[in-house]
């Protein structure tokens, strides 16, 4: 039986064909995610869905393909996540607290898939590795954009814009390394996320106590 | 030559007898920051100083045993660093803002050894894992008491110490993921992470501008 948080991973490939490459995706993000993408072999990747290791060729050439693979769609997940919770929200001052929430909250919900795309990235080869930065300054991008609005409006007191991007996402990104579905659901955290990332830009109000 | 970070891990094994010892020891924190724990194998250790297995055999009884000893020197060194630094502050106030500047510098100055004690731990046997288990959660009680102390003195507004507490040491530990010597120096990072600490507990006075 998969582990919850897998479960929920490989619905992120639900649309993905045929059916083996998806039972390929699952068992190689189960490979890195148990000992480490560099400690994975092939062999191992094809015996956790039941294949050879000649049929795991016929569909990724390597175990970098699947690497980059397993990269992309993480980060497009994330990526689409994010924009889809500040899509639908009308208060413009309240769009820093949804995007800190949706992205602690993914980690959480995918902390397994998280760990493999947040902590294997230098396993990838040059090409990918820079076609994966690009997704990943897209984050940068959409909260330095929040965090500019915020502090021109007068709503938050930042100094460093570009200091405080990288400590918010740094934030979010450490869920995945620590969190346990013991610990608490997913939305209560990005919650508690949402309120402490308003703190951090001194949002006005913030320093009296609030429901974390 | 070695990467500056790697410089500095080795100083904290400078009184290692006999000298064998010790460049075993950077020789496995070396290869399992490369590629990992897992994939790391004792030839590759021995080969990165010129031993032969059966040599590292004599002196540690298994990859395990190099893990737990760099884990544990390595988690005892941060504690007393961040210890130190508050035996030298006079000012009950300032306490939250030291500890975090001193546990977010060190994990920026010695980022090598960082990112295998804060990655690896989960390879550790379960007995020396509860031993290390036990070294982290000192860091834990030592904050807590900051935060409980700041709250009961009307210093700092937090609802939830646990929480606080976590997300205090998670932002130092991913420091470790992020962390590269081109990024501004670990005593001007410190900094920055003290007066974001005393934002995060709602700190009277740091909802107002002031440099970061």
């Amino acid at each position: 039986m998969l582990e919850d948080s897998l479960s929920e991973d490989a619905e992120l490939w639900s649309d993905v064909q045929p059916e083996t490459r998806r039972r390929l995706l699952l068992a190689a993000l189960e490979a890195f995610s148990a000992n480490g993408y560099n400690a994975a072999t092939t062999r191992e990747i094809a015996q956790r869905c039941g294949m050879s290791s000649a049929a795991v060729y016929m569909h990724y050439r390597s175990k970098h393909d699947l690497l980059y693979e397993i990269s992309r769609t993480g980060h497009d997940a994330v990526l689409r996540t994010v924009q889809d919770a500040l899509d639908e929200t009308s208060d413009p001052q309240d769009r820093l607290r949804v995007f800190m929430s949706s992205f602690v909250s993914w980690h959480a919900h995918h902390h397994t898939l998280a760990r493999v795309i947040q902590y294997e990235l230098r396993a990838l080869p040059a090409d990918r590795f820079d076609e994966i930065r690009g997704l990943r300054r897209r984050f940068e991008t959409l909260l330095r954009k929040e965090l500019v609005r915020g502090t021109e409006a007068g709503w938050f007191s930042i100094q460093d814009v570009d200091a405080t991007a990288l400590v918010l996402l740094s934030m979010g990104i450490d869920v995945a390394r620590w969190y346990s579905p013991r610990a608490r659901n997913p939305e209560d955290l990005g919650a508690a996320y949402g309120a402490l990332a308003l703190r951090i830009v001194g949002a006005a109000g913030t320093s009296e106590p609030s429901p974390e």
